[in-house]
């Protein structure tokens, strides 16, 4: 993982403020090692679910640990104001070198802690990471099209559709469903 | 790389009429390690180039043999009547478990044996070769807007673009264009 010792900073605003508690504190900082229990905690039963992530629902916390962290270029936890670690994202490039300044991410929200906007403070913070680390875009390959709440936070936070993948997805509960590709451009302005 | 030994086979026909030369004998057979020298031999101008793969322009051949062989679940490799290898292709899951019914492929044609349909034959042969081991169906992740040869090619044998990604690709020569995600499907019917 990337050294991201800069990136550490609280978050009190929203973008999505139908569903956003603007007023929660947030602490969104760099992941570091002691947290992986509770970033696991967070992390298994939605891999387990298989309803998101293409993960394998069975896999292990040691894979997830490659997955989630070793492979990524940063890796953020938010922990709300009584000190419980309430989300995490990754975030790394989406291809090999000709295709590495796109970004892509991956956010998880525990499941107490949704439809409070921290979905979407995650995402907002992750553009702005990604924008720090000299990302030109973020993409999402394989947004499972069932994911209606997710689809909608990314949309709000400036993601568009730029495709549909008919049945790339193989759902836990609903077998084979469509996946959307979305993007989003980070720079302004013409192209240097 | 997975057994493929019943995969061999030879082609003489091509969907892509106008360019190929179906009369030419052209065998189509599993990759073996002591193809590598003449694989990268086609590969190493490719890459360098910088123009359709997003691999690093400066890989090695070991890292190329990582890529293009070890990351595979097939190889596949084309000979000509004189024994010349002339083109190669890759076949693998295109994501993780619950994405892995979708297969990725890439081709690569030898400089002096292009317009005559080889290109055509292999992507045909992947096709074959995705449908005997499963797969639902088959995707290019990042195909370079200004390739038109090849999205011509793949358009004539069944895939169809779903999908643009604005300046996800910094061509070595032309510094960011856009990138296409093709589709096509393997299956008939409806969904099981």
């Amino acid at each position: 993982m990337a050294p991201s010792g800069q990136l550490n900073e609280t978050i009190n605003s929203s973008r999505c403020l139908s569903l956003a508690t603007p007023t929660t504190p947030l602490q969104i900082r760099p992941y570091e090692p002691s947290d992986w229990p509770a970033v696991w905690a967070l992390l298994e039963p939605v891999f387990r679910a298989g309803e998101t992530f293409p993960h394998d629902p069975a896999i292990t916390p040691e894979q997830a640990e490659v997955a989630w962290v070793e492979q990524s270029q940063a890796v953020m936890v938010a922990v709300d104001a009584t000190g419980v670690l309430v989300g995490t994202y990754y975030l790394k490039p989406n291809s090999l070198t000709l295709g590495a300044h796109v970004a892509n991410a991956g956010y998880v929200v525990a499941e107490h802690y949704r439809r409070q906007g921290i979905g979407s403070r995650l995402c907002q913070h992750s553009l702005q990471t990604a924008r720090r680390l000299g990302f030109r875009a973020m993409q999402f390959n394989l947004v499972v099209s069932t994911n209606i709440a997710g689809i909608r936070c990314w949309q709000r936070n400036g993601f568009q559709v730029v495709g549909t993948l008919p049945g790339a997805f193989r759902h836990r509960q609903l077998f084979y469903v469509d996946a959307l590709v979305m993007v989003q451009g980070l720079v302004e302005g013409p192209k240097p």
